[in-house]
């Protein structure tokens, strides 16, 4: 039995603010920050909710992270924003971008946002979401060091680089929201079997030769199993082409480690892609979303990408959020 | 040894365009479709090239696609452009998208291309290749009828449903292009299997009630396995957002069947994303495109999604293709 502690939303995201301001982040970049964090845990996210304030808080402090960097957001054509993050937070960077993101794709029926100069933006379904919440439908993609490898080959040259894609309702809620990565299974579970001294299960991670193995730590020396094998290598050369070459941010293949201190600024990207679904579908997109839900709902049994997320979100409005104890010991202490 | 003759490009474009115009197409939509051919059998995909002439002149002659169909091209928003392909070829309803998409994502940065009441468009990335030789970014999405259930149930709801992403070289080639379906593998390879009466590795197809199984007929009658499990459901479902949901198309779970000649038009969908790289990268896009490419050519035994269809149509322009002589025949016997 793990000790926890109920806290609210509202809470999650003060305690948040305070820990990244108190290690030396502005406040303009902290609050998109703990607001998107208490998002994630709302969502039962924990791996990527407050459990990153300590790591964030560290960056701000060894220079990985500038906690002061001002982003600067430019129109360089009509339907296309573009941000440098100035080796920032993302979250204040994309939060900027969307102020110019969403009105423009309103008007024209499509816009694109790319962010370089970037940081980790945690749960990319967060930042679609909310263009969902804009009544658009986000299409999004952030690069990550390089953890998989080219088919036939055996070192990494890309991330387990998310995609995540917002579809909006009527209301205003993201009807259905995916957000996959390109690997079999999330790095952080792999550094968590690694830490905890456990193998992991096979078709996770290859060694540095491309071999299978249970190893984590060989795994991390090596690469993550791409999800569907060629195909999984095929989504993570597409997110890269998009938050990477697209964004003309650094590639993941020599982008610094998201983890720990050394390297400095990783300097990676977003890409989104805001689209009016009434423009492009001849007000006929509700009633095909809404056909396209029914259609999975009325099976037994059957889910929709982002279901156990939507459930975790409805009771953490109500009842608040259960937070690991020794976690949240670990967050305070940096107030 | 299976007999084949060898033809030229221009031979296979002139047979498939008069196979056509014999069964009914207009010259106009005939032409875009003849020239799809010759770029597929170029690209080595025989699957989809020659060997649907047969069909194609099949489904105009029973009504399922109007030869003569003249597409209505919109432009409901600055930068949106919509097609009402008539129910008839994806192909000439795309060309004339194109004529207006490439143009606008030139001038705004971004577009969007949505085609609907439309058909099987072929191979996708043939699509997509053509935005890269505008020196454009090119992203697109088709949907086909339900042949992939959603995680949890076994009754299918979206189908194969491939994306494609084509990245410009400074010279007008497509130096990256990506085209892959959701499906483990091509539901054609299945149907194959079952005409020649042959069973199919596991991990292929699924039976009526969600189980593993090698018998094609009752992989046919069931689902296909997505690529990467939940994770190529999530892709199909993209897709199917895009294709169809966005632009207004035929669902996967309504569309009557590409093959065969009952049912009517499918009235399925496809949507592309056009995007100028300068603008967004700052002018960055072609270094971080040549990074990206050489951090994977420069590993021994390292590919890249497209090598194969590459190195077939460099071989293609100088010796033509072998074309199997039972199918030539059989598509002479059209004119």
């Amino acid at each position: 039995m793990i000790a926890t502690e109920s806290l609210s939303l509202s809470e999650i995201e003060d305690l948040a603010f305070r820990a990244l301001v108190n290690a030396g982040t502005s406040e303009e970049n902290a609050r998109p920050l703990a607001v998107a964090t208490a998002m994630t845990e709302a969502d039962g996210v924990a791996s990527h909710g407050l459990a990153y304030i300590p790591i964030y808080a560290q960056h701000v402090e060894c220079g990985k992270v500038d906690g002061t960097a001002k982003p600067v957001v430019t129109l360089p054509r009509p339907a296309v924003v573009t941000v440098d993050a100035a080796t920032g937070f993302a979250h204040s960077a994309i939060d900027l971008g969307f102020e110019k993101l969403i009105p423009l794709a309103r008007e024209l029926g499509v816009a694109v946002l790319a962010v370089n100069n970037s940081y980790n933006c945690g749960v990319l379904g967060v930042h679609t979401q909310r263009l969902a919440q804009a009544g658009l439908l986000g299409i999004g993609f952030t690069n990550a060091p390089a953890s998989i490898a080219p088919s036939g080959g055996a070192k990494p040259v890309v991330g387990t680089n998310p995609f995540s894609i917002s579809a909006p309702d009527a209301d205003g809620n993201a009807a259905l929201l995916i957000d996959q990565s390109a690997s079999t299974i999330a790095k952080s579970e792999v550094m968590k079997h690694a830490r905890e001294g456990r193998p992991v299960p096979e078709g996770w991670v290859l060694d540095a030769n491309g071999q299978p193995t249970t190893d984590p730590e060989a795994g991390l020396k090596g690469s993550m199993v791409p999800s569907g094998g060629y195909k999984g290598v095929g989504i993570a050369l597409t997110v890269e082409l998009m938050a990477a070459a697209m964004a003309g941010a650094a590639l993941g293949s020599v982008a610094s480690p998201f983890s720990g201190t050394a390297g400095g600024p990783p300097k990676t990207g977003q890409f989104f892609i805001a689209i009016d679904p009434q423009a492009t579908s001849g007000g006929l997109f509700q009633d095909k979303l809404a056909e396209l839900i029914d259609s999975v709902r009325s099976q037994d049994g059957a889910r929709l990408p982002g279901d156990g997320r939507k459930k975790c979100r409805e009771g953490a409005a109500k009842k608040g959020v259960a937070v690991n104890a020794a976690l949240l010991e670990k967050v305070r202490a940096l107030l």
